[in-house]
């Protein structure tokens, strides 16, 4: 015990750590053996697993003062189970790899753990295994599994001239909200008046909301390819564009720009479109449909596949913008 | 580019960095799809997978001084496709997180995705996806995926009185190993006096050499418990015991210890045989079998399961030791 009697990581030891977690950490129908062992098992009735990992370094994907652990264990894990949505597959299981400073309060680690519980729960999976060491970083490796139930996965790479482009989920939410932050502007005016709309944007920075049954929708629905959007739609388009040899056109007047973008944008002194399209973080999707397929009103049609290269917004030079993790 | 005219993972660029490692990293036949991809798919004849991760944080699972990008690549690996394999699994592949310096050379980045690479290979398994990033220190997050091939896994519950216990692979040598190092005296007397005995369990330490193929035979054997030894075979063995609620009883007279380990003792003033029973990271396997059971050279036989409870050296008053990554 320290002296300011917190128990932290430190005191429990690592497999005081690994007994404590697994207590919150219930295990679904797709589990067959869970934590404990050299290995979890999970079911994969398709014969096929679809696999996804992340790593995400504090203060470079998330700032202790900015998130809560419970919204850290949310984000960590929806960014993974929207990759694995994203190819058309049902989330199953996952693995976290933990570093904590050992001076981390248990507290802290019992929010983050629910918080991974709570994000997976959304989608019918359980955190499976995990490993935790020491770091002076807080460091959270995830893994995610999923299962096609039979479909054929939705790649990157089969979009076609003629297909239509359609995206479902928020986008440009989370990086208004994290302007908001970085501008020190969350709560709108001041502390003393906070603006509802302005509060959401930050909410969505801290924990995305995933259109997570739209994965296996857009797969049934005939899409030839999708993705999640993490580094920005342009960008993350131009990875669709690159992999299928295709280009792909977007109109401006298709995004409907909240309210709530608006006001932040007029506090900032920002483009609330640029946000929308150059936004990562909200975990929206991205597909390419046929082109005579008819969507549920949950997907909003942005623009069309071309013969051509690349992304281009109709009257609006773009710049590709986005996320490289060496580069910003 | 830098002044040194290295080319650095800062130059290349997030997706610079991917595709140069993608292009080392051949795809073998268990991979439906492989790296670029929102999330890689492999095959899971067997409807169920088997899943383990490991974080690896540097100057706490390796030093950049003590162990080459490609020897990291190899031991990051070779823990992960151990616990695979100590299901009874045959590893199918891995994916891998990476949080790296800037001023990493990107020559230094080949050589890990090299040693990842290799290490797979001993298995049939392969590096199917990943994700890059920033951060201060070398940061390796590994999630290896298996097939039980119609097996029943291999838990650490299963052990039952009068089983035999039995261990393939070695014990103690990479602990040696880095006694050594920490010692400075990887080479012996000094640098002009190298001792192939001595490199020998420094090499072992930056690469171990679990047995591989020792897993499924076991499974096949039927083995009642097994795990692989990463902690300490005396720490590890009291895992089992615990789950399968039984004690178990060593023989330390079953315990060829090499030359080399004696050596090193020698050296050091240390007693090999406590790096043998507490000595962890060669990641031998440890299993326990029906007593009848017929056990192929490579296992050797070293005590029995008994009613009692823990784990007793003959004749030896043992504290259980082992490595816990928050109290070491």
């Amino acid at each position: 015990m320290n002296g300011r009697c917190v128990i932290t990581v430190g005191d429990l030891g690592e497999f005081g750590i690994v007994a404590r977690i697994a207590g919150r950490l219930p295990q679904g129908r797709t589990v067959l053996l869970g934590p404990g062992d050299d290995a979890a098992m999970v079911g994969a009735p398709d014969g096929r697993v679809v696999v996804t990992t992340d790593l995400l370094i504090e203060n470079r994907h998330f700032r202790l003062d900015w998130s809560s652990a419970y919204d850290i264990g949310r984000k960590a894990a929806a960014q993974n189970l929207s990759d694995v949505v994203a190819m058309g597959a049902d989330p199953t299981g996952i693995v976290v790899g933990l570093g904590l400073p050992a001076a981390t309060a248990a507290g802290w680690l019992d929010d983050l753990a629910d918080g991974f519980r709570d994000e997976c729960d959304l989608v019918g999976a359980s955190v499976v295994g995990g490993d935790i060491t020491r770091c002076d970083l807080v460091v959270i490796g995830v893994t995610a599994l999923g299962d096609l139930g039979g479909r054929p996965p939705v790649t990157r790479a089969g979009a076609r001239p003629g297909d239509v482009v359609a995206v479902a989920g928020r986008l440009g939410h989370a990086a208004a909200g994290l302007a908001l932050l970085q501008a020190d502007r969350a709560g709108g005016a001041g502390p003393d008046d906070p603006n509802p709309e302005l509060t959401a944007l930050v909410d969505a920075h801290r924990r995305p909301r995933p259109p997570y049954p739209c994965g296996a929708q857009a797969a049934e629905l005939g899409a030839t390819a999708m993705l999640d959007v993490s580094d920005g739609l342009l960008q993350d388009l131009g990875h669709v564009a690159d992999a299928s040899g295709v280009g792909i056109v977007l109109d401006p007047a298709a995004f409907a720009v909240p309210a709530g973008l608006e006001t932040a944008a007029r506090l900032l002194g920002a483009d609330p479109l640029e946000w929308v399209l150059t936004g990562g973080e909200d975990h929206a999707l991205a597909a390419t449909f046929p082109g005579g397929v008819r969507l549920p009103p949950v997907w909003t049609e942005i623009g069309r596949v071309t013969e051509g290269k690349g992304v281009e917004v109709e009257g609006r030079t773009s710049e590709h913008g986005g996320w490289d993790h060496f580069r910003a």
